[in-house]
């Protein structure tokens, strides 16, 4: 048990005119991403090689040699990030609107890794329908990262293109929060010297991201008989038969072995761990002060946690992170689906799998040296230097570790390559940013 | 008549080597298209305004609004490149290794007229399935550039788009072309002093383009009884049986009122206009001989042309064009679909009208001063900076008359914006591509 207070100070102040201004005006154009030419486009020999009739030659290059198409495109470099617009952030089923979140996760595939992207919001609900939708636009793809889809078409929806498509697919809202909160309980537990064999967890949530947490701090090693993974109903067990689905029920056969049915001030009695996945303020200062000495939260509701790191503080919290940026320990998904993508892409992988996604959660964890671990800082900033780079090479030493890389490259390689990618983004595109304003002449 | 002769010979030599440089080794990634931020994303405060939780304020507005989505995202610039993959240039249905040539239609959009656009390849051959798929994605673009899609499926997909979506939809092949063609018939027709009302013109063709051709030419003053569609069986005619559908039949009311089924050898007698849109090597010298005085001659067969410019001139050819970026006069459907999209996003238009066809083809010849009009030159290049603000402003302008513009910008707004933001990627995005070498350290 250490003694020093978390500070539980909000950090990156910004108001919605802030916003607002970030997301217009940034010419040419609004929005946040922009297409470019890699290549010179400026005369006619170059037209001449980039399309009619030069481009030819690419084109049959790729009929006789299929696998050439990540040679002469940049289709294995270009992730889609998709959605339905049925559960964007925590604000619900707001379809088209959730746009914005989607550009915003491109931006920060580029700039925090060089993993160029496309977004789409389709507009389809019936998950087969999304599924084939997927399905025809995929080949144009290195990988397919699924966003902000509600529960249980995610998990169905996942499964299904994960079996069809020949490259990762990754639903983020389970993987992406699954993995970093798997990161910064590695680093909470070793600064408070907790074990995972003995903590005692609790998982409020069972949707997308709850179901992933549970099952990947279980293949970390925390014990089935340590978990509740609680509901809107209550604890998760095998043998509960409402309100249950397939997903549940695979979780279920793996924990709360003697099938209690608690609520949360029950299952929070002792927990040296408590996760919040469901929505704003619903833990309360009298949950907290019921668990285990040197208590941990990570309350991730978006955009409004479960409770408010200065309340859990009050009430005795010893380590509270949240899932926004705007306040300390911040378990935040973009610490992961970069450089997990850079990683995949880089090794030509088929399939992002649990080893895949374990060395993730490991390498965000290890970035952060025993300096400068603290019970503000269990978990480092996606800006750090140092993470990229160790988490793409760790997750593509693990594909091909696992059998699912296309191409052999070594941890060192990949280490190397993503710092040199994201140098060069930096010194490159990074710095055409401040040129961006609305000439006078055009000003509708 | 004028006494010079076409010159004939081929400019922009290139080897299949350069082909395949141009389009690999782009660092970082193969290929020739890369997705960018226009907005810093450099510290946990531009993490916070881009994503969650920031990014929320941005999806509200659009909730409350949805017009904003243009105001606080990127769509509204962007238009989507979309081929099933089933008539890829002259080569036929190679599916997805047609790649290439959508990357390239996408550099082009980006640096010939600042449009951001995004390519892609779908995995499904069936029309309607085909158009269920886009009708899904639409929301995510201000635009939808269909391409290299076999017919008669090409017209049917168009069709239903145009009708289903709330945005522009322009199948290039068909309209890019057909556009182009009539710009360079126009130049043609005003340099040999021939009048539209007075010309005989052959149609060798009857596909996408062929049609469209037909169709623009007979808009802008060629009489239907002057005008000879043939397609691999001979004329088409109203009550012709064979060989028809259902665009060929709309096309065959409106000309060969005499109901003649001639074969390309009769029908070149005496006419002023012959147009390839069929394949490589169908014009023998012998058909040309038999056209009337100063025979006008577009081979737009790709990549290998009808016949090719010097065998044309040395059977009489006075103005020869092809569809070829490595000889003069290449009716080039790249002078039409960047500043086609331009101008229609900039004032929002619901869809590409004909009279917005018209006024690009009209803005494309209108470009080369009496001066510069030559055999060799009747069409200017795409790189002509006089071009893409002229004929976007002339589009912008169509599209406000015909009531399809929502947003009302005037034809010198459109003109000069046009050409601050082509200006701006020279400037900016273009610079970098010099930097764009494979870095030492990463060599596979």
């Amino acid at each position: 048990m250490t003694d020093d207070k978390p500070s539980g100070k909000a950090i990156a102040k910004y108001s919605d005119i802030d916003v607002l201004e970030y997301h217009s005006d940034n010419y040419p154009g609004n929005g946040k991403i922009e297409t470019i030419a890699k290549t010179s486009v400026t005369n006619a020999r170059d037209l001449t090689l980039a399309y009619s009739p030069g481009v030819a030659v690419a084109c049959l290059a790729i009929e006789k040699n299929p696998s050439s198409l990540y040679q002469y495109t940049n289709v294995g470099n270009t992730v889609a990030v998709i959605s339905n617009g049925t559960r964007i952030l925590g604000l619900g089923d707001i379809g088209m609107a959730g746009y914005p979140v989607m550009e915003g996760k491109s931006i920060l595939f580029k700039a925090l890794a060089n993993v160029d992207s496309m977004p789409f919001i389709l507009d389809t609900k019936d998950p087969d329908e999304f599924i084939r939708t997927v399905e025809i636009m995929a080949q144009n793809f290195g990988g397919i990262n699924l966003e902000d889809i509600r529960k249980p078409d995610c998990f169905y929806i996942e499964r299904k293109l994960d079996e069809k498509l020949p490259i990762p697919v990754f639903h983020d809202d389970q993987w992406g929060t699954a993995i970093v909160t798997l990161s910064a309980t590695i680093n909470a537990a070793k600064l408070l010297d907790k074990k995972f064999e003995d903590m005692k967890v609790v998982v409020h949530g069972a949707g997308a991201s709850g179901i992933a947490i549970a099952t990947m701090l279980l293949g970390r090693g925390v014990k089935g008989e340590n978990m509740q993974v609680i509901d809107r109903i209550g604890s998760i067990f095998d043998g509960r038969h409402d309100d249950m689905n397939p997903y549940k029920q695979e979780l279920a056969e793996q924990i709360n072995p003697k099938k209690q049915f608690l609520q949360l001030d029950d299952a929070a009695e002792g927990a040296d761990l408590l996760i919040g996945v469901s929505s704003k303020g619903m833990f309360k200062p009298r949950h907290i002060q019921k668990m285990a000495d040197d208590p941990i939260i990570f309350a991730l509701a978006n955009p409004v946690p479960e409770i408010l790191p200065q309340d859990a503080i009050d009430a005795g919290a010893k380590i509270i992170g949240t899932g926004r940026s705007d306040f300390n320990n911040q378990v935040n998904n973009v610490l992961g689906f970069p450089a997990i993508f850079r990683g995949a892409l880089d090794v030509k992988a088929t399939k992002i799998t649990m080893n895949m996604k374990i060395a993730a959660a490991e390498a965000i964890a290890g970035v952060l040296t025993e300096d400068e671990l603290s019970l503000d800082n269990v978990i480092t900033e996606p800006t750090d230097p140092r993470l990229m780079p160790a988490e793409a090479a760790a997750v593509a030493r693990a594909a091909v570790k696992d059998g699912v890389a296309q191409r052999k490259l070594t941890y060192d390689e990949v280490y190397q390559f993503t710092k040199e990618r994201i140098e060069y983004y930096k010194e490159t595109a990074g710095k055409i940013v401040g040129t961006r304003k609305k000439p006078q002449a055009y000003n509708f």
